[in-house]
């Protein structure tokens, strides 16, 4: 998506989609390696004997693939896509070699009663694998610039 | 922490800290450039005329760097840190060169009906910086281990 998005261009209902892209053994290896090393993350035989039954990525590698695709392929939101939390959820474990894909659907548009030149919207995301299994949703309040006048 | 916590050694209201680590511009600009290409993110000029006035790290990046606190400094859970989700608010910017801890909170503990060997607990946690700024607060739920008989 390359078109520039303003608060006045959303809409609740509105739904878009990223682009998608392959998360790999390697990568999950690593980014477990940096932050969050535990032996499910890491090692395909020490995963066999936990809940995950195999190697899976870390809930956080998932989260910032999901945002790697929300920057490089999500809807262009004016001002850059910024947010200050919300809630997230990992009903299936990312798997190495999962094609990751992101689903967005805007819940709320909200104009600030105090900054005239930006608004709030609530964004659901959800990010499927290949099989189309749900790997990650979330609900995040995004600031919005309003279009210049 | 080195003791292993198991479902039974946990209660509400009981409390830990992990040990601190900073986080350098390097880092911030690393974890960017592969996760969360946005200017505020990536350059020092570029991200002073946005609403961050200032260099700052992708909020996935201070959740990612507080992971990386919990497994390797916060309490020792049975079983490892395995949680299906939460809810995640970054109320201040993390900036390069902040020195990260977190402080934790068992909220709940609550062993699982269906499942004898294990339950689970809701833990909030409060990743400051060194001036005691809050720069991320989450509330999650983990599983936990019950002790073997």
């Amino acid at each position: 998506m390359t078109e520039t998005l303003y608060l006045e261009d959303l809409q609740p209902g509105q739904k878009f989609t990223s682009h998608a892209e392959e998360i790999t053994e390697a990568e999950i290896k690593e980014f477990a390696q940096k932050f969050d090393p535990q032996p499910f993350h890491l090692d395909h035989e020490a995963a066999k004997s936990t809940l995950f039954g195999g190697l899976a990525a870390s809930g956080w590698h998932t989260a910032a693939m999901t945002m790697r695709l929300n920057v490089t392929g999500g809807p262009k939101l004016a001002g850059g896509i910024i947010g200050g939390g919300g809630d997230i959820n990992w009903p299936t474990p990312t798997r190495p070699g999962d094609i990751l894909r992101v689903a967005y659907e805007v819940l709320e548009v909200t104009p600030s009663r105090s900054r005239p030149e930006r608004g709030t919207i609530l964004l659901k995301t959800e990010t499927k694998n290949q099989k189309g299994q749900v790997v990650q949703t979330s609900t995040v309040r995004l600031i919005v610039q309003r279009r210049p006048a």
